[in-house]
Protein backbone atom coordinates (compact mmCIF):
# COMPACT_ATOMS: atom_id res chain seq x y z
CA UNK A 1 0.00 0.00 0.00
CA UNK A 2 1.44 3.69 -0.62
CA UNK A 3 2.05 5.61 2.16
CA UNK A 4 1.49 9.33 2.50
CA UNK A 5 4.25 10.73 5.06
CA UNK A 6 3.87 14.29 5.92
CA UNK A 7 6.98 16.39 5.38
CA UNK A 8 7.74 18.83 7.83
CA UNK A 9 6.58 21.85 8.07
CA UNK A 10 10.01 23.41 6.87
CA UNK A 11 9.47 21.58 3.85
CA UNK A 12 5.74 23.34 2.72
CA UNK A 13 5.21 22.66 -0.88
CA UNK A 14 4.66 26.37 -2.63
CA UNK A 15 1.00 27.18 -3.47
CA UNK A 16 1.45 26.54 -7.02
CA UNK A 17 2.33 22.96 -5.96
CA UNK A 18 -1.16 22.59 -3.87
CA UNK A 19 -3.01 24.17 -6.97
CA UNK A 20 -1.09 21.29 -9.29
CA UNK A 21 -2.66 18.64 -6.82
CA UNK A 22 -6.08 20.15 -8.07
CA UNK A 23 -4.77 19.79 -11.58
CA UNK A 24 -4.15 16.13 -11.09
CA UNK A 25 -7.56 15.51 -9.17
CA UNK A 26 -9.34 16.85 -12.53
CA UNK A 27 -7.27 14.49 -14.63
CA UNK A 28 -7.49 11.93 -12.55
CA UNK A 29 -11.18 12.08 -11.87
CA UNK A 30 -11.53 12.65 -16.36
CA UNK A 31 -9.19 9.04 -16.61
CA UNK A 32 -11.17 7.26 -14.30
CA UNK A 33 -14.56 8.13 -16.22
CA UNK A 34 -12.61 7.17 -19.22
CA UNK A 35 -11.99 3.73 -18.03
CA UNK A 36 -8.45 3.95 -17.03
CA UNK A 37 -7.02 1.83 -13.61
CA UNK A 38 -3.97 3.23 -13.86
CA UNK A 39 -1.58 5.64 -14.59
CA UNK A 40 1.92 6.78 -14.56
CA UNK A 41 3.98 10.06 -13.98
CA UNK A 42 4.46 10.53 -18.16
CA UNK A 43 0.91 10.17 -18.49
CA UNK A 44 -0.20 13.07 -15.96
CA UNK A 45 2.54 15.29 -17.27
CA UNK A 46 1.70 14.85 -20.89
CA UNK A 47 -2.17 15.93 -20.16
CA UNK A 48 -0.36 18.56 -17.92
CA UNK A 49 2.55 19.59 -20.14
CA UNK A 50 5.14 18.67 -17.21
CA UNK A 51 7.73 16.49 -17.28
CA UNK A 52 7.34 13.49 -15.28
CA UNK A 53 9.92 14.46 -13.06
CA UNK A 54 8.24 17.53 -12.44
CA UNK A 55 4.85 15.42 -11.31
CA UNK A 56 7.11 12.39 -9.21
CA UNK A 57 8.58 15.46 -7.75
CA UNK A 58 5.22 17.29 -6.81
CA UNK A 59 4.03 14.20 -5.30
CA UNK A 60 6.83 13.48 -3.64
CA UNK A 61 6.03 16.73 -1.29
CA UNK A 62 3.07 14.84 0.53
CA UNK A 63 4.32 10.83 0.07
CA UNK A 64 5.25 7.82 -1.83
CA UNK A 65 2.28 6.87 -4.40
CA UNK A 66 2.45 4.41 -7.08
CA UNK A 67 3.79 0.82 -7.70
CA UNK A 68 6.60 -0.27 -9.22
CA UNK A 69 5.78 -2.07 -12.65
CA UNK A 70 2.16 -0.42 -12.03
CA UNK A 71 2.26 3.00 -11.57
CA UNK A 72 -0.30 4.86 -9.72
CA UNK A 73 -3.75 3.29 -8.99
CA UNK A 74 -6.39 6.06 -10.43
CA UNK A 75 -9.03 5.90 -7.80
CA UNK A 76 -6.39 5.18 -4.52
CA UNK A 77 -4.72 8.51 -5.96
CA UNK A 78 -7.73 10.63 -5.99
CA UNK A 79 -8.38 9.45 -2.75
CA UNK A 80 -4.78 10.15 -1.14
CA UNK A 81 -5.41 13.64 -3.18
CA UNK A 82 -8.35 14.05 -1.78
CA UNK A 83 -6.96 13.42 2.17
CA UNK A 84 -4.55 15.92 1.51
CA UNK A 85 -6.72 18.90 0.05
CA UNK A 86 -9.08 18.10 2.88
CA UNK A 87 -11.73 17.69 0.52
CA UNK A 88 -12.21 13.79 1.38
CA UNK A 89 -14.87 15.31 3.59
CA UNK A 90 -17.30 18.35 2.80
CA UNK A 91 -16.50 21.14 3.79
CA UNK A 92 -19.25 23.74 5.32
CA UNK A 93 -18.35 27.35 4.04
CA UNK A 94 -19.50 30.84 5.05
CA UNK A 95 -20.36 33.10 2.16
CA UNK A 96 -20.08 36.77 2.93
CA UNK A 97 -21.80 39.48 0.76
CA UNK A 98 -25.05 38.77 -1.08
CA UNK A 99 -24.94 41.20 -4.09
CA UNK A 100 -25.38 39.89 -7.68
CA UNK A 101 -22.08 37.96 -7.36
CA UNK A 102 -22.52 36.47 -3.36
CA UNK A 103 -26.12 35.67 -5.03
CA UNK A 104 -24.77 34.10 -8.33
CA UNK A 105 -22.24 32.32 -5.87
CA UNK A 106 -25.04 30.78 -3.63
CA UNK A 107 -26.48 28.64 -6.86
CA UNK A 108 -23.16 27.40 -8.24
CA UNK A 109 -23.31 24.52 -8.30
CA UNK A 110 -19.51 23.57 -9.01
CA UNK A 111 -18.55 23.93 -5.27
CA UNK A 112 -20.64 20.68 -3.79
CA UNK A 113 -19.22 18.83 -6.84
CA UNK A 114 -15.40 19.04 -5.40
CA UNK A 115 -17.18 18.47 -1.58
CA UNK A 116 -17.63 22.36 -0.64
CA UNK A 117 -21.27 23.53 0.93
CA UNK A 118 -22.09 27.01 1.28
CA UNK A 119 -23.82 26.82 4.49
CA UNK A 120 -24.81 29.98 5.54
CA UNK A 121 -24.20 33.75 4.25
CA UNK A 122 -23.79 37.02 5.58
CA UNK A 123 -24.37 40.92 4.30
CA UNK A 124 -25.20 44.56 6.40
CA UNK A 125 -28.24 45.16 4.27
CA UNK A 126 -31.53 44.94 6.15
CA UNK A 127 -33.49 44.20 3.35
CA UNK A 128 -31.28 41.19 2.62
CA UNK A 129 -30.78 39.48 6.29
CA UNK A 130 -32.57 37.61 8.54
CA UNK A 131 -34.50 35.53 5.10
CA UNK A 132 -33.11 32.57 3.26
CA UNK A 133 -31.97 32.75 -0.42
CA UNK A 134 -31.86 29.49 -2.13
CA UNK A 135 -32.38 27.73 0.67
CA UNK A 136 -29.36 29.45 2.87
CA UNK A 137 -29.70 31.60 5.58
CA UNK A 138 -28.76 35.36 5.41
CA UNK A 139 -27.72 36.50 8.77
CA UNK A 140 -26.73 39.81 9.76
CA UNK A 141 -23.05 40.34 9.20
CA UNK A 142 -22.53 41.44 13.19
CA UNK A 143 -23.76 37.91 14.36
CA UNK A 144 -20.68 36.67 12.05
CA UNK A 145 -18.40 35.36 15.06
CA UNK A 146 -21.78 33.64 16.84
CA UNK A 147 -22.30 32.02 13.98
CA UNK A 148 -19.04 30.82 12.59
CA UNK A 149 -18.32 29.29 16.31
CA UNK A 150 -21.75 27.32 16.42
CA UNK A 151 -21.01 25.75 12.86
CA UNK A 152 -17.67 25.48 13.77
CA UNK A 153 -17.07 27.23 10.19
CA UNK A 154 -13.42 27.55 8.98
CA UNK A 155 -13.60 28.76 5.33
CA UNK A 156 -15.46 31.59 3.85
CA UNK A 157 -15.97 33.30 0.42
CA UNK A 158 -15.79 36.97 0.33
CA UNK A 159 -18.08 38.60 -2.40
CA UNK A 160 -18.39 41.89 -1.29
CA UNK A 161 -17.04 44.97 -3.09
CA UNK A 162 -13.33 46.02 -3.84
CA UNK A 163 -13.95 48.94 -1.73
CA UNK A 164 -15.53 47.01 1.25
CA UNK A 165 -12.95 44.13 0.66
CA UNK A 166 -9.99 44.77 4.03
CA UNK A 167 -12.44 45.99 6.64
CA UNK A 168 -14.86 42.87 6.12
CA UNK A 169 -11.80 40.76 5.36
CA UNK A 170 -10.90 41.74 8.98
CA UNK A 171 -14.10 41.28 10.46
CA UNK A 172 -14.09 37.38 8.95
CA UNK A 173 -10.29 37.05 10.40
CA UNK A 174 -11.32 38.29 13.68
CA UNK A 175 -14.25 35.87 14.04
CA UNK A 176 -12.18 32.93 13.87
CA UNK A 177 -12.31 32.21 10.07
CA UNK A 178 -8.78 30.55 9.05
CA UNK A 179 -9.13 31.03 5.11
CA UNK A 180 -10.67 33.40 2.74
CA UNK A 181 -11.48 32.79 -0.86
CA UNK A 182 -11.10 36.52 -2.42
CA UNK A 183 -13.25 37.68 -5.22
CA UNK A 184 -12.31 40.93 -5.07
CA UNK A 185 -9.03 42.18 -7.32
CA UNK A 186 -7.63 43.83 -4.25
CA UNK A 187 -4.34 42.33 -1.89
CA UNK A 188 -5.91 41.46 1.59
CA UNK A 189 -3.77 42.55 4.71
CA UNK A 190 -4.60 39.98 7.38
CA UNK A 191 -2.77 37.71 10.10
CA UNK A 192 -0.65 35.41 9.00
CA UNK A 193 -2.53 32.52 10.15
CA UNK A 194 -5.39 33.85 7.82
CA UNK A 195 -5.11 31.45 4.65
CA UNK A 196 -6.32 33.53 1.71
CA UNK A 197 -6.85 32.74 -2.14
CA UNK A 198 -7.45 35.56 -4.55
CA UNK A 199 -9.58 34.74 -7.41
CA UNK A 200 -7.86 35.85 -10.58
CA UNK A 201 -10.77 35.34 -13.37
CA UNK A 202 -8.75 37.53 -16.12
CA UNK A 203 -6.05 34.18 -16.31
CA UNK A 204 -9.14 32.07 -18.09
CA UNK A 205 -9.66 34.98 -20.20
CA UNK A 206 -5.92 34.92 -21.19
CA UNK A 207 -6.04 31.13 -21.57
CA UNK A 208 -8.68 32.07 -24.53
CA UNK A 209 -6.98 34.71 -26.47
CA UNK A 210 -4.07 32.84 -26.69
CA UNK A 211 -6.48 30.14 -28.32
CA UNK A 212 -7.59 32.92 -30.92
CA UNK A 213 -4.54 34.72 -31.63
CA UNK A 214 -2.56 31.67 -32.11
CA UNK A 215 -5.21 30.07 -34.32
CA UNK A 216 -5.08 33.34 -36.60
CA UNK A 217 -1.38 33.16 -36.75
CA UNK A 218 -1.85 29.84 -38.23
CA UNK A 219 -3.94 30.10 -40.82
CA UNK B 1 17.62 41.11 -28.21
CA UNK B 2 15.51 38.04 -27.67
CA UNK B 3 14.12 36.68 -30.20
CA UNK B 4 10.17 34.87 -30.25
CA UNK B 5 9.95 31.86 -32.72
CA UNK B 6 6.28 30.58 -32.77
CA UNK B 7 6.83 26.67 -33.13
CA UNK B 8 4.57 24.50 -35.78
CA UNK B 9 0.87 23.79 -34.89
CA UNK B 10 1.51 20.43 -34.64
CA UNK B 11 3.51 21.10 -31.93
CA UNK B 12 1.29 23.37 -29.82
CA UNK B 13 1.86 23.79 -26.35
CA UNK B 14 -0.66 22.19 -24.45
CA UNK B 15 -3.31 23.96 -22.31
CA UNK B 16 -1.33 23.65 -18.78
CA UNK B 17 1.79 25.58 -20.03
CA UNK B 18 -0.38 28.46 -21.23
CA UNK B 19 -2.01 28.34 -18.12
CA UNK B 20 1.46 28.41 -16.99
CA UNK B 21 2.47 32.00 -19.08
CA UNK B 22 -0.11 33.59 -17.07
CA UNK B 23 1.55 32.42 -13.69
CA UNK B 24 4.92 33.61 -15.16
CA UNK B 25 3.04 36.94 -15.88
CA UNK B 26 2.19 37.44 -12.34
CA UNK B 27 5.27 36.39 -10.70
CA UNK B 28 7.37 38.98 -13.26
CA UNK B 29 4.86 41.27 -12.44
CA UNK B 30 5.14 41.14 -8.84
CA UNK B 31 9.21 41.41 -9.33
CA UNK B 32 8.94 44.28 -11.45
CA UNK B 33 6.41 45.83 -8.43
CA UNK B 34 9.31 44.66 -6.14
CA UNK B 35 12.04 46.23 -7.59
CA UNK B 36 13.49 43.73 -9.64
CA UNK B 37 15.49 44.48 -13.28
CA UNK B 38 16.20 40.96 -14.19
CA UNK B 39 14.89 37.45 -13.02
CA UNK B 40 16.32 33.65 -13.66
CA UNK B 41 14.27 30.40 -14.68
CA UNK B 42 15.38 29.22 -11.31
CA UNK B 43 13.78 31.90 -9.49
CA UNK B 44 10.84 31.93 -11.40
CA UNK B 45 10.68 28.17 -10.73
CA UNK B 46 11.27 28.83 -6.86
CA UNK B 47 8.51 30.91 -7.04
CA UNK B 48 6.06 28.11 -8.78
CA UNK B 49 7.63 25.34 -7.00
CA UNK B 50 8.67 24.20 -10.73
CA UNK B 51 12.33 23.03 -11.69
CA UNK B 52 14.17 25.49 -13.56
CA UNK B 53 14.38 22.98 -16.35
CA UNK B 54 10.80 23.08 -16.53
CA UNK B 55 10.13 27.15 -16.63
CA UNK B 56 13.09 26.87 -19.37
CA UNK B 57 11.07 24.58 -21.21
CA UNK B 58 7.65 25.87 -20.99
CA UNK B 59 9.03 28.91 -22.26
CA UNK B 60 10.64 27.30 -25.42
CA UNK B 61 7.45 26.30 -26.46
CA UNK B 62 7.45 29.98 -27.64
CA UNK B 63 10.75 31.41 -27.98
CA UNK B 64 14.38 31.92 -26.99
CA UNK B 65 14.08 34.21 -24.19
CA UNK B 66 16.97 35.65 -21.87
CA UNK B 67 20.28 36.64 -21.96
CA UNK B 68 23.70 34.29 -20.99
CA UNK B 69 24.62 35.40 -17.95
CA UNK B 70 22.00 37.91 -17.06
CA UNK B 71 18.72 35.91 -17.33
CA UNK B 72 15.63 37.46 -18.03
CA UNK B 73 14.80 41.02 -18.23
CA UNK B 74 11.15 41.05 -16.36
CA UNK B 75 9.74 43.97 -18.47
CA UNK B 76 10.94 42.74 -21.86
CA UNK B 77 9.71 39.12 -20.95
CA UNK B 78 6.19 40.31 -19.61
CA UNK B 79 5.83 42.24 -23.01
CA UNK B 80 6.46 38.92 -24.92
CA UNK B 81 4.34 36.91 -22.66
CA UNK B 82 1.72 39.65 -23.45
CA UNK B 83 2.86 39.23 -27.16
CA UNK B 84 2.12 35.16 -27.17
CA UNK B 85 -0.74 35.73 -25.14
CA UNK B 86 -2.87 38.05 -27.05
CA UNK B 87 -3.15 40.21 -24.28
CA UNK B 88 -0.76 43.15 -25.33
CA UNK B 89 -4.11 45.37 -26.87
CA UNK B 90 -7.24 44.98 -25.06
CA UNK B 91 -10.08 42.81 -25.70
CA UNK B 92 -13.54 43.66 -26.14
CA UNK B 93 -15.63 40.76 -24.72
CA UNK B 94 -19.70 39.89 -24.82
CA UNK B 95 -21.31 39.22 -22.10
CA UNK B 96 -24.10 36.80 -22.59
CA UNK B 97 -26.52 36.82 -19.43
CA UNK B 98 -27.44 39.17 -16.79
CA UNK B 99 -28.27 37.37 -13.93
CA UNK B 100 -26.43 37.72 -10.96
CA UNK B 101 -23.69 36.01 -12.22
CA UNK B 102 -23.79 38.51 -15.80
CA UNK B 103 -24.41 41.27 -13.33
CA UNK B 104 -21.29 40.83 -10.80
CA UNK B 105 -18.89 40.17 -13.79
CA UNK B 106 -20.07 43.47 -15.58
CA UNK B 107 -18.54 45.35 -12.28
CA UNK B 108 -15.46 43.00 -11.79
CA UNK B 109 -12.57 44.86 -12.02
CA UNK B 110 -10.05 42.10 -12.51
CA UNK B 111 -10.44 42.00 -15.97
CA UNK B 112 -9.66 45.52 -17.03
CA UNK B 113 -6.18 45.13 -15.26
CA UNK B 114 -5.49 42.39 -17.66
CA UNK B 115 -6.52 43.80 -21.07
CA UNK B 116 -9.97 42.70 -21.12
CA UNK B 117 -12.89 44.83 -21.49
CA UNK B 118 -16.89 44.00 -21.46
CA UNK B 119 -18.31 45.87 -24.42
CA UNK B 120 -21.77 44.88 -24.58
CA UNK B 121 -23.96 41.96 -22.82
CA UNK B 122 -26.62 39.92 -23.84
CA UNK B 123 -29.73 38.38 -22.04
CA UNK B 124 -33.02 36.93 -23.34
CA UNK B 125 -35.46 38.84 -20.44
CA UNK B 126 -36.50 41.65 -21.64
CA UNK B 127 -36.84 43.34 -18.91
CA UNK B 128 -32.69 43.68 -18.98
CA UNK B 129 -32.34 44.25 -22.49
CA UNK B 130 -32.77 47.67 -24.49
CA UNK B 131 -30.61 48.85 -21.55
CA UNK B 132 -27.77 50.08 -20.16
CA UNK B 133 -26.15 48.46 -16.85
CA UNK B 134 -22.84 49.77 -15.47
CA UNK B 135 -22.48 51.63 -18.84
CA UNK B 136 -22.89 48.75 -20.70
CA UNK B 137 -25.69 48.47 -23.22
CA UNK B 138 -27.58 45.00 -22.64
CA UNK B 139 -29.04 43.76 -25.79
CA UNK B 140 -31.46 40.90 -26.62
CA UNK B 141 -29.54 37.52 -27.60
CA UNK B 142 -31.59 37.71 -31.03
CA UNK B 143 -29.44 40.41 -32.03
CA UNK B 144 -25.97 38.72 -30.85
CA UNK B 145 -24.94 37.83 -34.36
CA UNK B 146 -24.96 41.21 -35.71
CA UNK B 147 -23.49 42.97 -32.61
CA UNK B 148 -20.80 40.47 -32.89
CA UNK B 149 -20.02 41.61 -36.59
CA UNK B 150 -20.31 45.35 -35.85
CA UNK B 151 -18.00 45.05 -32.71
CA UNK B 152 -15.56 42.73 -34.21
CA UNK B 153 -16.32 40.67 -31.21
CA UNK B 154 -14.05 37.01 -31.01
CA UNK B 155 -14.36 36.33 -26.94
CA UNK B 156 -17.49 35.61 -24.87
CA UNK B 157 -17.89 35.40 -21.12
CA UNK B 158 -21.22 32.43 -20.82
CA UNK B 159 -22.72 33.61 -17.18
CA UNK B 160 -26.23 31.58 -17.94
CA UNK B 161 -27.54 28.81 -15.76
CA UNK B 162 -26.27 25.07 -16.25
CA UNK B 163 -28.99 24.28 -18.30
CA UNK B 164 -29.08 26.79 -20.56
CA UNK B 165 -25.32 26.79 -20.95
CA UNK B 166 -25.21 24.37 -24.07
CA UNK B 167 -28.13 26.06 -25.72
CA UNK B 168 -26.99 29.74 -25.55
CA UNK B 169 -23.54 28.43 -26.21
CA UNK B 170 -24.14 27.10 -29.59
CA UNK B 171 -26.10 30.50 -30.29
CA UNK B 172 -22.35 31.86 -29.15
CA UNK B 173 -20.77 30.09 -31.61
CA UNK B 174 -22.80 30.37 -34.31
CA UNK B 175 -22.57 34.10 -34.01
CA UNK B 176 -19.18 33.50 -35.13
CA UNK B 177 -17.62 33.51 -31.18
CA UNK B 178 -14.10 32.05 -31.42
CA UNK B 179 -13.44 31.58 -27.43
CA UNK B 180 -15.75 31.12 -24.92
CA UNK B 181 -15.33 31.64 -21.31
CA UNK B 182 -17.97 29.48 -19.72
CA UNK B 183 -18.99 29.64 -16.11
CA UNK B 184 -21.68 26.73 -15.32
CA UNK B 185 -20.10 24.08 -14.45
CA UNK B 186 -20.55 21.83 -17.35
CA UNK B 187 -19.18 20.17 -20.70
CA UNK B 188 -20.35 22.59 -23.68
CA UNK B 189 -19.85 20.13 -27.02
CA UNK B 190 -19.09 22.42 -29.68
CA UNK B 191 -17.31 22.77 -33.21
CA UNK B 192 -13.15 22.49 -32.46
CA UNK B 193 -12.91 25.56 -33.77
CA UNK B 194 -14.65 26.92 -30.89
CA UNK B 195 -12.12 27.91 -28.08
CA UNK B 196 -13.35 27.58 -24.76
CA UNK B 197 -11.89 27.54 -20.93
CA UNK B 198 -14.39 26.48 -18.05
CA UNK B 199 -13.83 28.31 -14.33
CA UNK B 200 -13.67 25.90 -11.74
CA UNK B 201 -13.95 28.20 -8.59
CA UNK B 202 -13.94 24.76 -6.22
CA UNK B 203 -10.01 24.80 -7.36
CA UNK B 204 -9.63 27.91 -5.19
CA UNK B 205 -11.25 26.62 -2.33
CA UNK B 206 -9.09 23.30 -2.45
CA UNK B 207 -6.02 25.29 -2.10
CA UNK B 208 -7.56 27.23 0.82
CA UNK B 209 -8.42 23.85 2.53
CA UNK B 210 -4.99 22.45 2.18
CA UNK B 211 -3.77 25.22 3.72
CA UNK B 212 -6.01 24.88 6.56
CA UNK B 213 -6.20 21.29 7.20
CA UNK B 214 -1.72 21.44 7.09
CA UNK B 215 -2.17 24.39 9.80
CA UNK B 216 -4.10 22.02 11.99
CA UNK B 217 -2.37 18.96 11.07
CA UNK B 218 1.07 20.52 11.97
CA UNK B 219 -0.24 22.03 15.05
Amino acid sequence: MSNPRPRPPSDSPPKAVVHRLSLYLRELQQLIRDGSDTTSSTQLGRLLGLTDAQVRKDLAYFGQFGYPGIGYRCTELVQEIKCILGTNEAWPVALVGMGHLGQALIGYRGFEQQGFRIAVAFDIDPGKTNRSIHGIEVHHLDSLQQVVRELSLRLAILAVPSSAAQQVAEVVAAAGIDGILNFAPVTLTLPESVHRVGVDLAMELEQLSFAVVNRARKS
